[in-house]
C-alpha cells in the first residue's frame, strides 16, 4: 500500500463515525439566478461608477504607491483612490477563475472554481462554547479541539482561521503556535492572518514547510489562504493590505471580503449594498492583480443587513440568502470564484441557528458558491463557535453533498420490470431489486435519529443538540493525529522556535 | 368601511403576534430542474408502460365500470385496469393548469397552480404534542386549538386535514362536529376526508352552507379540498374512490398523492419511487376527468425513502429533497398544479426537526410547489402534531415569502448618491437614505432572536422552541373567532344535527 493510501486510510479511520469520505463537493445542477442580467449589468455599472467618483481609501502608503505606478488616480490626500472603470475592467481579466489550494496530505487538496464547493472551518470566534460548560473567552485548548474536530469530520476541507481565537497565547508569537498546531493536528488546506507582513510571511513559510516543498513550487502551488476584509464603506487598512501584498507577490489565494451589512457599513437597501460589495471586491482583485497578475484572489460576499431595533447584524435572513445569489451571479460575470458563509445570529445551537444555517447553506448551494466559510460551529454572529454546532453542521453539509448525486435513470434504476414483478398492493422488501441495493441505496445520516418515537423515548428522549454533544466527544476520543515525516515536523518547530527568539510579530 | 374590511382587519389583529399579513405567495424566480427533459421524458415513458403492462388495481366496481365505459382495458378479475398511453395522454388534456380555491371568507381565498403557493396546515396526525404535557392520542380539545393556530397564524393559507385525529369523538359523526368545527373557528379553506361516498358528499354540502352560495355556484367555484392517497403500489381502495367521485362530480379539488416509500411500496431507486408515483398520479388524474372532464385535481408528490435498518419512513432527506424537484419537473410537463409536503422523521421538535423541514420547504420553493401540505406542526414523519413546530414553521415559511420579494435596482435603490454622501471609512445610520426606509426595510422575525448574548443570556437564555411555546399560547390566548353570519352558522349547525340524527356516516 502506498504511503498516501495508508495516510487516508489511518484518517478515515480515527474519525470514529460512520460518515461519507473526504471528497471534493460538486455541484451538477443549474445555477439559480435571481436577477436579470441587466440588473447585474445595472450593479456592475453603478459599482464602476463608485470606484470612478468616490474612490476607496487605501491606508498603506506603498500600495497607494503601487496604485499610482499602475495608473490609478490618487487623491492629494496620498490615501483615497479612484479608479477608471476601463482600469478595473482590464486589470480584473487576470483573476483566475479557478485553481487547486494544497494541503500537505494530497488527498486533501481542494479545488476553488467553477461547480466546485469548500466547507471551510469556523474562524476568528472569540468564544467558544458547548452544552455542558457553556461560554469562555477563546483559548488554545478549544483552539486545538476545533483543529481535531475539523480535521476528524470529513465533509470539512479545509481550516477556516483560528475556529476560535487562542488569546491566552501572547500576541507576537500566536501565530506561531496557532499555525503550528495547525500543522501537527491536520493535513487539511492552511489559513493564516493577514495581520501586518510578519504574519502574513510566517504563514507562508509554514505553508511551504509543511508540504516540504520549495519556493519555486509553492509560487505555483497555493498552499495557504487568508481573508482581507475591507474596513467598509470603501476603506483597506493597513494590516490588511500588507498581507494582500505578502500573498500576492507568493501568489496565494486571498478571499477579499467587504464588510458590507445594510443600514449599518452599507446603504440599506439590497442593491446598494451590492454595489458597494461589488466595488470593495472589484478594488481589491485591481490591487491583487497589479501587485502580481495572475495571483488567486477570490470575491468574497458577506452582505446581510443589521436588526433595526438594535443594530445587531443579523444573518441567515430572507436579505441575506438573497444577496448570497446576486453575489454568485456577480462573481460569475467576472468568472471568478467566490465566497459565502453558512452563519446565523442565534444565541444557541438550536433550532434558530438551524434554520437560520439552512437559510445560507442552500442560497450558498443554488448560487454554487466556491468557498463556504464558517461551514462548521459558526453562532452569535459570529461571536462564538460551538461544538455541538459543529455536528449540526457537518450532518447538513453531508446532506447537500449527497443532494448534488444526479438521479440516476438507466433502464434498471427506472426499475419498469421490478415494479411489473412485485405488483399492484404489494411491497418491495424483499424484491430482488430492493435486495441487491439496500445496502448502500440511501443517504446515511450521522446525527438524525429516525427511530420510532418508542424507541426514541426508551432510550432517553435524546434531541439533536444533546446528541451532538455525544458525538463531538467521540471523535475527540477517538482522535488521532494524522502521520508527518518527522523530518518537516522539526523544520516546523525550528522555524517556530526561530521565529520567537526573533520575537515573533509586532503587536497590531 | 365594509364588512370585508372589518372582517380581515379583525382578524389580522386578533392574530396577537407581529407577523406578515395573510397574502398569497407568489414565486417569481426561474423553477430549478435537476432532471434533463430526455430524463423526464424516459420517466414519463416508464409509467405509461407500467399502466399498459402492469395496470392498476380500482377496488371499487362502480369505478371500474366507469373507466371500462370510457374505454380502459379491464382484467377478467374486474379490478385490474390497463391503460393504453394514448389515452391517458387524451384524458389528462383537460386537468386545469389553475384554478381558484374559495374560503368562507374571499379575503382568504388561495390560487392554486402556476407560480403560486398555498402553506397548509398539517392534517391526520393520530398524536398532538407540546413541550410541556408530552406527546397524547389525538382528541378533540387539541383539534380545536390547531385549527384556532392555523386561523391566527397568516402565513397559513388553508386548513389541511384534521390537524390531529379527535379520536375522542364517535367514528360515524367524527367528520360533522370536526368540519362544523372548522367552519365556526376559521374562515379559510375547508378540507373533508375522502372516506366513502357519505363523508365526502358531507364536506361538500358544508363547505356549501358555509359560503353561503348554491349548487349551481359551488360546481364553478371549488370550496374544499382532499387527499386522494393511493395504496401505493398501484392500488386505489374503495372508499378513496367513493369520494373521489363525490369530489369530481362537484368540481371540488383532489389531491392525488401516491404513497410512494422507496424501498417499502416503490422501487429503491429514486427514478423508480418516480415511475410508479407518476404511473399512479396519472392513473388518478385520468379517473377523475374520466368522471368529469376538467375537474381540479392535483399531482401529488409525495416520494421519500425508508431507513434501510428499521423500515421506518425518512423525510427532509437528500433522496426526499431530490424527488421534490423531480416532481415539480414532472407536474410541469403535465401543465399540472403539484403538491409537496413539509416532513420530517424526528421525534422532537429540535434541530433535527428543523434542518430536515428545511430540507422540505427549500425544494418545494425551489420546483415552484402550489401545495404544501403539512406546512404547520408536522413531526415523527407524521405521527404526531406539535404545538411548537407549528410556530417554527410559521417562521420559516414567513422567511419564504420574504426571500419571494424581488430585490429593486432602481437608481434610488442602487444608492450611488448615498454610498458617495457617507463615504469611505463611515456609516449609513444616519444617512437621509437609511432614515427614509428603515423602518420597512428588512424582515421582521416573529421567533428569532437577535439580541447579543448577554441580554439574551439575562433574559433567561429562551431557546427557540421555548419561545415557540409561548408564542402558541399567546395566540390562543389572544384568539378571536372569525364573524360569520348568523343565519349561515344556524344553517351549518342545522345541518350537522340533522345527519346525526340519521345516523351520520358508516364506519368503514
Amino acid at each position: 500500500m502506498a504511503r498516501r493510501e495508508r495516510k487516508i486510510n489511518r484518517q478515515q479511520r480515527s474519525a470514529g463515525l460512520a460518515q461519507r469520505p473526504f471528497a471534493k463537493v460538486r455541484n451538477p445542477y443549474p445555477y439559480m439566478e435571481i436577477l436579470s442580467s441587466d440588473q447585474i449589468e445595472a450593479i456592475h455599472a453603478a459599482s464602476l461608477k463608485v470606484l470612478r467618483d468616490t474612490g476607496m481609501n487605501f491606508l498603506l502608503p506603498e500600495a497607494v504607491e503601487i496604485l499610482r505606478a499602475a495608473g490609478a488616480d490618487v487623491d492629494p490626500d496620498g490615501v483615497r483612490v479612484r479608479f477608471d472603470p476601463a482600469f478595473v475592467e482590464e486589470k480584473i481579466r487576470t483573476v483566475p477563475s479557478r485553481f487547486e489550494l494544497h494541503a500537505r496530505n494530497p488527498a486533501h487538496n481542494v479545488t476553488v472554481g467553477d461547480d466546485w464547493t469548500v466547507f471551510m472551518l469556523m474562524g476568528s470566534a472569540p468564544n467558544a462554547t458547548d452544552i455542558d460548560s457553556g461560554r469562555r473567552t477563546g483559548n488554545f485548548a478549544d483552539y486545538l479541539n476545533f483543529i481535531r474536530l475539523g480535521q476528524s469530520i470529513n465533509i470539512c476541507h479545509t481550516i477556516g482561521g483560528y475556529p476560535v481565537e487562542p488569546v491566552d497565547l501572547p500576541v507576537t508569537t500566536r501565530h506561531l503556535d496557532a499555525i503550528g498546531a495547525m500543522i501537527r493536528l491536520s493535513d487539511k488546506v492552511l489559513y493564516g492572518y493577514a495581520l501586518g507582513t510578519e504574519r502574513m510571511a510566517d504563514a507562508i513559510e509554514l505553508a511551504r514547510i509543511a508540504r516540504g516543498i520549495d519556493h519555486e513550487t509553492l509560487l505555483s502551488e497555493p498552499s495557504v489562504m487568508t481573508v482581507v476584509n475591507t474596513n467598509s464603506p470603501l476603506q483597506l487598512d493597513r494590516p490588511m493590505l500588507q498581507g494582500m501584498i505578502e500573498m500576492a507577490r507568493h501568489n496565494q489565494p486571498v478571499i477579499l471580503t467587504p464588510f458590507t451589512l445594510a443600514g449599518a457599513m452599507a446603504p440599506i437597501t439590497i442593491a446598494g449594498a451590492l454595489v458597494q460589495q461589488n466595488a470593495e471586491a472589484l478594488a481589491g482583485m485591481v490591487f491583487s492583480q497589479v501587485v502580481n497578475p495572475g495571483a488567486p484572489i477570490i470575491y468574497g460576499s458577506f452582505t446581510s443587513n443589521v436588526d433595526m431595533k438594535s443594530g445587531a447584524p443579523a444573518f441567515g435572513t430572507p436579505e441575506f440568502a438573497r444577496s448570497l445569489l446576486a453575489s454568485g451571479q456577480l462573481a460569475r460575470r467576472y468568472g471568478v470564484p467566490w465566497r459565502g458563509s453558512n452563519v446565523n445570529a442565534s444565541n444557541a445551537a438550536d433550532e434558530q441557528a438551524t434554520y437560520e444555517s439552512m437559510m445560507s447553506i442552500w442560497p450558498c448551494m443554488l448560487a454554487h458558491c466556491n468557498m463556504v466559510k464558517h461551514s462548521f460551529g459558526w453562532l452569535e454572529g459570529g461571536l462564538a463557535v460551538s461544538y455541538e454546532k459543529v455536528i449540526l453542521d457537518a450532518e447538513m453539509l453531508q446532506m447537500m453533498a449527497a443532494f448534488f448525486e444526479p438521479i440516476e435513470t438507466d433502464a434498471d434504476s427506472l426499475a419498469i420490470e421490478a415494479i411489473d414483478q412485485v405488483g399492484p398492493g404489494n411491497h418491495f422488501f424483499q424484491s430482488p431489486h430492493t435486495m441487491s441495493r439496500y445496502e448502500s441505496a440511501f443517504y446515511s445520516p450521522i446525527l438524525s435519529d429516525w427511530q420510532n418515537f418508542e424507541n426514541w423515548q426508551d432510550a432517553g428522549s435524546v434531541e439533536a443538540t444533546q446528541r451532538a454533544n455525544r458525538i463531538w466527544k467521540s471523535l475527540l476520543e477517538t482522535y488521532e493525529e494524522p502521520p508527518i515525516d518527522p523530518a518537516i515536523l522539526a523544520e516546523v518547530d525550528a522555524f517556530i522556535a526561530r521565529r520567537k527568539e526573533e520575537g515573533g510579530a509586532p503587536p497590531l
